[in-house]
């Protein structure tokens, strides 16, 4: 199955069978300082920077989340989108809690876009997947709903097959539908990893649609981090994780090593690509 | 399944549940000119730091290959097993492609060993599997045979089914039998390594043995090579790797946050364990 999204001109095709697509986490001011301020003070230079050096080291696609306490992100989404789109080819991926937000954005984007992201509970399926349908973009469906989260991995893919079931109902291609397996914190729970491993596999092998996640909080509060994000990365990529929301400037080595690995590079081409960039920093 | 093996009072468990247990890989001459030199001149000091560091980098065994061409290791390889064993109470993996260098080394060796290694080829199973036997050691059986290296999964399942019976019919006990899928360059065969990632898959589920494998070297010839060998470790551990042959310096923290992940370390312990033995050097 492949998820088409677009740039201004560029394309980016999503493929479950590989390989690896990068959604270049780092502008999200959760802890950054410095992209609060300068947003504060509307000016874009800094997060201009992020999105170069993220697609410096080769990110495929920029999620865009500007969301800090007292925003009003429905004006600033799409502001930073349209100064995103004035320097950069590259799709984006829009990341609020605030559906008006997400749509004003749409608004103003060029390309195609993805939502990050619907999840099940009845108001984000009825107020998300009608404003993905009109503005064409595809959605990251998150395996949660009016229950909230569950820990059970086989409830967690009948969510999946919720999300997906009322997408393509609103009028959205089933392979716009790319779902969130839901990763968190091992230090909360232990099971998290374990869960969320075998969420993976099962809407790998039985949905067969495109996977995200967010994954470099499942080593939140535990040290060397990087060991931990590693290890769970490369074991996802194995069970059908094909387009993860990280940093790439600390991911892009070992994701093209996983693909590599999993054959899916010939001659090492990616690979090498990805070292040389990285010599050039 | 569980194998144990002893040093002269020290047992170690190596379970196919988990953890993952590492087998230190430095005692081995390639690629160390000063091994070479030392062992040349009958000085263990170097063959002892190099057990020391690895002890300390949270090795669970040691590999003790002292070939190099020219050396009579039927000579050499007691002499460094008794050195090791006045110094150090961890269980030995005596390497050596030499039969009667094993043997010798079994004749003087404390505790119970692990053979590397016996393959699927007439001669070895005839030579090794009595002295396996006699001496009460466990083995690593490498699947290949008359025929050489099939690049097949399903046949290396059978190689690995015929070492399992004939190791038992010698007398052997099954769980003494641990398999080596054989981890090749990925930089000479693309599909090398996926091939072997399928090896373990197929003789964890259908054979629950135990799984070693020499892994450093998949990575030879390309650039970066941790990342290759943490993405591809990361990987043969989820499907079923128990027990890795690699350098603990470089790889502990790797294994032990796979475990973590996969929820077989609560509260982190054995993880936050290998982060302060880091600290310490």
């Amino acid at each position: 199955m492949r998820t088409t999204l677009k740039g201004k001109t560029k394309e980016v095709i999503i493929d479950t069978e590989g390989p690896v697509i990068i959604i270049g986490e780092c502008i999200n001011p959760t802890r950054r300082k410095k992209l609060v301020a300068t947003l504060e003070a509307h000016d874009f230079s800094y997060m201009l920077e992020l999105a170069e050096s993220q697609i410096s080291a080769l990110a495929d696609v920029l999620d865009v989340n500007v969301g800090y306490p007292g925003v009003d992100d429905e004006v600033l989404l799409p502001q930073a989108v349209k100064a995103l789109q004035e320097r950069f080819d590259i799709p984006l991926c829009l990341d609020s809690p605030n559906p008006r937000a997400i749509e004003a954005a749409l608004k103003v984007a060029e390309g195609k876009c993805l939502i990050n992201s619907v999840n099940a509970e009845e108001a984000s399926l009825q107020r998300l997947l009608p404003v993905a349908r009109e503005y064409g973009a595809a959605i990251i469906g998150l395996v949660l709903d009016d229950d909230g989260i569950t820990h059970d991995p086989e409830k967690r893919l009948r969510i999946a097959e919720k999300i997906i079931d009322r997408a393509v109902r609103a009028g959205i291609k089933e392979e716009d539908v790319i779902i969130d397996p839901l990763a968190m914190a091992v230090s909360a729970d232990p099971d998290a990893c374990r869960v969320t491993l075998e969420t993976i596999r099962l809407v790998h092998d039985r949905l067969g649609h495109n996977i995200t996640q967010g994954a470099s909080n499942i080593s939140f509060g535990l040290p060397d981090r990087e060991n931990i994000n590693n290890a769970y990365m490369a074991m996802s990529i194995m069970y059908g994780l094909t387009c993860p929301i990280a940093n790439p400037e600390k991911i892009t080595g070992l994701v093209r090593a996983a693909d590599l690995v999993l054959a899916r590079d010939d001659y090492a081409i990616r690979y090498i690509e990805h070292y040389q960039s990285n010599l050039k920093h």
